[in-house]
């Protein structure tokens, strides 16, 4: 009568950690992939290859808007071109294209409508005050497009092929669309699933498409003021808090609108207590601990709750190696990367311990916090040199050197616009 | 020195949780415009007016495919019809439009693309016996989508007009598209956000759209087998488990994928070892408690981890109506909504108790289970029946009979197809 539990076979699987196995197997296949080269085997699908790139040229050019116009504000102008490359399960990927800009054609039943199969990147280019072109770090911006893809079930592809599908695209329109020193365009990758089918299932079909927008500068002077989410939960353990995929954005859009209706810039995310994102960016504070310890501290990326931000890398790295020693004029920090929580920031606040706070990410860049709303209270937090705190200040001036060249740097990659032209 | 925390002037609102007060304000605004009929409201936008439906039928007719044709299995064949309605945040509610179903052209820069700004429904319209076309509890769904829609941050309408307008899209393509009794079709309303525009806000743009397709059977005569997840996290309090948003479903295919790769139909998905959802369907226990009542237990809505299925209301008051005091032929069973967690499946199948266990929803209908494996252990759940537990198929039935009108129901929504032709 009582049903028997039964052991499965020997050689099954045991764990009963099926995003993660779901993953791990997804990226062995990629690297197996990659290693063997599959574009010579038959057997295998064609892999995303840059260098089977066409170029369609458009024939009706746009307009280059000036600064100041208010279409840059609202982040939908694009450049003259885009590059879109197809990928389906039973043959690969299909040679990626650089054409006009313009709509997609998509089914109704298309997987990224109903499902949120859907993947981006953004990163920057930018005009040195060299006259050179320099794309910051794309390496880990098309890494980290690889582990979102793997994670939202969309197909996997060799990163540095994506890189240089970057490099194509803005060869061709960053001499018209970016000419002057000191300014900079928003590059976004996106990938999506556009199988045609209701099925709750992996998509059959998938559309990388690269396109390059206008976007206005975000930090506000005045710092931004974060209004901290008592019952709006970002990501979650076990959830995709980590990965850049749709599914993390529009959900967060409630309480954004609200943080803003209130008088707000971004919501500062919780979870159970502990701070881990601002808006859509990393969260750093520099604060004295109970011992006085000067302390940089950010949420870990160990739990898979926040993303791994480039800039937050990148800030990370820098403060290592020029902000430990005193050699900056600056008083050394000790770097804590750890799970900290909105109490903590309250007590530090009210013992005045807190030094400074800011934001960071490839959208808002480095933005100063001024404000932290929390159960009703306004906590003010420091900005030292008026517009910023010192460190959020020395830490972006070093950023916008390499960016824009002032600084010869192996994060700020030189882009050939000679090819493009 | 120390940063004073500054309390907010008197009449600002208090409460942190963000997201809970940005739905109510919105549904709030809802209810008023719907009430005030903003309509005729110069001041206000334009709602969502089935009345205004204008109708361009297709001049390239498609062939039905027939029982057995392998289109049915990838739910992609449509019929030769879609209603589309575009709304815009200073204007409002288009006229909705019935026009041959074709793609969709939309900016890369759409927001659904980028964000997951999109939510859908799931209904399927009926081929009753005595020949006549009928929805099964279409306001439900309806109101449902309005739900979705307020938490991902898309416009908002009347459920009664997105209503009339399933009922014109299925009076116009059910005479040709569903003829045989005993036979339905997949009817899909989605909303997306379609604003081009990179910046992380809430869409000023959208489309709802209108589709139906093929769907194949999906429960199978063995029961389904289940895979408990013991990493994938599919909803989270504080998220958006209960609303039938994109952000759902996309992040859960990777789990399903392994799933189905060990030989498992579907994932059981756990919160914190609670037992939540079946695949994309609720989850229903019949066991015996240890005290020997017997039990239809499945998790509760409070915590809004799971989502409000139609099925799953419909099932809860059938039974209630037929089940609770042994008029049935089956013993009474008691309702029991409340958490429960995988441990007590486990004891409860082990000690003998289980009595079945089901998955319900649209698209999977009443699913027996047969399997659940959770921690490398495969738990046999009894189908008394053979196909079937006793309770499944009773219940499976009544919902049959209403849908396809062998039983007069309120649930069971008769469509004038007269309307179409």
């Amino acid at each position: 009568m009582a049903p028997a539990a039964i052991t499965p076979p020997q050689g099954v699987q045991q764990t009963s950690e099926l995003t993660a196995s779901a993953v791990a197997h997804k990226i062995a296949q990629t690297a197996s992939e990659l290693k063997n080269g599959s574009n010579g085997m038959e057997t295998s699908l064609r892999s995303l290859d840059a260098s089977k790139l066409t170029f369609t040229r458009t024939t009706t050019p746009m307009k280059v808007p000036q600064a100041g116009d208010p279409i840059i504000a609202t982040s939908s102008q694009c450049t003259d071109h885009m590059i879109t490359a197809k990928w389906n399960c039973t043959t690969g990927w299909d040679a990626p294209e650089l054409r006009p800009y313009g709509n997609l054609s998509l089914a109704p039943t298309a997987s990224c409508l109903h499902y949120a199969t859907e993947c981006f990147e953004g990163l920057k280019m930018y005009r040195g005050y060299d006259g050179k072109l320099r794309l910051f770090r794309p390496d880990c911006n098309c890494r980290r497009m690889l582990t979102s893809a793997t994670r939202i079930s969309l197909p996997a592809f060799d990163p540095k092929e994506l890189e240089k599908l970057l490099i194509a695209m803005i060869a061709v329109d960053g001499p018209k669309w970016l000419p002057t020193p000191g300014t900079m365009l928003y590059l976004r990758p996106t990938m999506i699933g556009s199988a045609g089918a209701l099925g709750v299932a992996a998509p059959k079909e998938a559309t990388l498409f690269i396109i390059s927008t206008f976007m206005p500068t975000l930090s506000s002077p005045k710092g931004l003021r974060l209004l901290a989410s008592q019952d709006g939960v970002r990501a979650w353990p076990g959830g995709f808090g980590y990965a850049k995929v749709g599914a993390n954005y529009g959900p967060s859009l409630m309480a954004n609108s609200e943080a803003r209706a209130r008088g707000y810039d971004q919501v500062l995310w919780l979870l159970d207590g502990l701070v881990t994102e601002a808006g859509a960016s990393n969260f750093f504070v520099v604060w004295r601990s109970k011992e006085g310890k000067l302390q940089l501290v950010t949420a870990p990326l160990g739990g898979k709750i926040i993303l791994d931000g480039v800039t937050r890398r990148s800030i990370l790295q820098l403060v290592r190696e020029r902000l430990t020693d005193g050699s900056s004029g600056l008083d050394p920090v000790e770097i804590v990367e750890r799970q900290f929580t909105m109490d903590e920031v309250v007590e530090v606040v009210k013992d005045g311990r807190m030094v400074e706070a800011f934001a960071a990410g490839t959208a808002y860049f480095v933005s100063p916090v001024s404000v932290i709303s929390y159960k009703g209270e306004d906590l003010q937090i420091p900005m030292a040199k008026g517009e910023t705190g010192e460190y959020a200040g020395l830490i972006k001036n070093w950023l916008v050197n390499i960016m824009y060249g002032k600084e010869q740097h192996e994060w700020g990659v030189v882009i050939d616009e000679k090819d493009g032209n």
